[in-house]
């Protein structure tokens, strides 16, 4: 299949500037670029990251691309290609490739990402097959689709946006809106590609993460890195409608969804005063919300009258 | 378990100029070069490319690494830093990421590799868990170890070795020795980085590639894509060892091992005969042997008397 496949992605992968040598070598040739080069990589597994009974393959092939793109955009930085690794179950291995293929190329398309190369595997195959195939009975045959994406950009002149930078009085603002992605969003989320570009325009960012695990699981994380706390504004946290609607459903409150939920793939940003003020005034595109100030006690803090209260980070730990 | 190890490994992770910013952020910065960027992926998986009940999973971690190296050594290229990526079984998940990072490391370390980043997941864990869990029918707590590994460099001056640039009437030279890799060299084959270093300086290669799928699979392709054929010096075939060890227990014969078996990792170069002779002159470390000529008519050939007769590469096929 990889040859004859291969053929196929080569037709369908516009050529861009940004890759001098793409699919069909050992390796991949990206043209020089003045600036420092900013690197990524996420897997999605099916059975952990997604269901293959239940989602469309091209959007988890979408999401396994997009979740890099915001990893990316989290960094302050510019993808420009990517690498496409799969691992694909032996039943239709072709037609699962080729869905997950569509929805990678949708993303690529989207957002001008160049797909540099990659490698493709089955499961019981004979990709190396000298190694034998004397084991049969070690692995089940529906050993799961894994997608393992590498993205490669560049850092425009300035620092990457580190979790650690953070200061105390920084505003921490946060794009869109947050919680219930479950419902659908996660599957396509949009990566803030253009409001990190926007923004480093703009503003000295300090700090950035992208939320992946959960509102306030993220921002703990960032807080932690920077050696700080953040009193938040309860109350001006965005609530997406997903959460509401998802609470609905699950006795938990739209709150809990928006403060716990994953995979909303926005921006978490600290930032001086002065550049708050300064982003506040124009249109981004996108709603940035400021929901609390970083201070220096750490943790999580809401002031209840005059006194703070902690409040613990929830959210989807890894492994 | 993925915060603890990341701990871990940043311990054991070499700090080298090539990387800015390493494992702890969303995305790895990677110094500025000057050069066009080299970039290449490949992944093993249990059962397919290797059998976790038999070999040393250190070994298998090294594989990993050293296959990549061979690709960016066969484009002439430069190895400086790598993203490590990991689908775990939940067994034993610390133990197993641990013994494969060791041999990862290893690589790493003797070829002056960063370890920019990468990710790990556990089948059946809770990468992302608002994707839930309620699946836990379809795929076996077996599902296989897969490492991928993505490894960047950079493109000293001069084009990169495409496969296709072979002329007629260049001189063909394989380095090292052929066949049996099977016995054991396969798990900790020697990419040729440095040699690949010492011919960019020497000589002008036209075209090469690393033998992966097996000599006469892998000459067949480097022909292919340059429009040419090869006449054989069938006798000047670089036999390995283990090829006459294998014989003693295949049946088959030490050539047919030489020319089929794959995982060799070793260089197949196509230069000018004047290259070629100064090539010779010199001493590289690792032997080079030239085993035939480029000839206009496509295909694998040997003179016979007065006649060509066609040769059928015969290797191992991905997928």
């Amino acid at each position: 299949m990889e040859q004859s496949f291969l053929a196929y992605l080569r037709g369908r992968c516009r050529s861009l500037p940004q890759v001098e040598l793409g699919i069909g070598d050992d390796a991949a040739v990206l043209a020089a670029s003045p600036h420092p080069r900013i690197v990524c990589t996420d897997q999605v597994i099916d059975g952990v990251d997604f269901l293959s009974a239940q989602h469309d393959l091209v959007d988890v092939g979408y999401k396994a691309m997009a979740i890099n793109l915001s990893d990316i955009a989290a960094m302050g930085g510019q993808a420009e290609s990517a690498l496409v690794t799969l691992a694909l179950p032996k039943k239709n291995a072709t037609k699962i490739a080729g869905e997950v293929y569509e929805g990678i190329l949708q993303a690529a398309s989207e957002f001008q990402i160049a797909i540099a190369g990659g490698d493709l595997s089955t499961y019981r195959g004979r990709d190396v097959a000298n190694t034998g195939d004397s084991d049969e009975s070690r692995h089940n045959t529906e050993s799961p689709l894994a997608i393992s994406i590498t993205l490669i950009g560049s850092l425009p002149d300035g620092p990457a946006w580190k979790r650690s930078g953070a200061q105390v009085g920084d505003a921490v603002l946060v794009s869109g809106h947050v919680g219930g992605s479950i419902l659908g969003r996660h599957l396509r989320p949009t990566p803030r590609l253009e409001l990190s570009r926007r923004l480093r325009e703009l503003a000295d960012v300090h700090a950035a993460i992208d939320i992946s695990d959960g509102l306030s699981l993220d921002l703990d994380r960032l807080c932690a890195a920077s050696g700080v706390g953040i009193e938040l504004d309860i109350d001006a946290i965005p609530i997406h409608q997903d959460a509401l609607r998802l609470a609905q459903q699950s006795g938990r409150t739209p709150f809990e969804h928006a403060w716990s939920d994953g995979e909303d793939f926005e921006l978490i940003v600290s930032v001086s005063e002065a550049d708050a003020s300064k982003i506040a005034a124009i249109d981004l595109g996108v709603p940035l919300t400021r929901i609390g100030t970083m201070v220096g006690r750490t943790g999580l803090w809401k002031r209840v009258d005059s006194k703070f209260e902690r409040l613990a980070p929830q959210g989807h730990s890894h492994l």
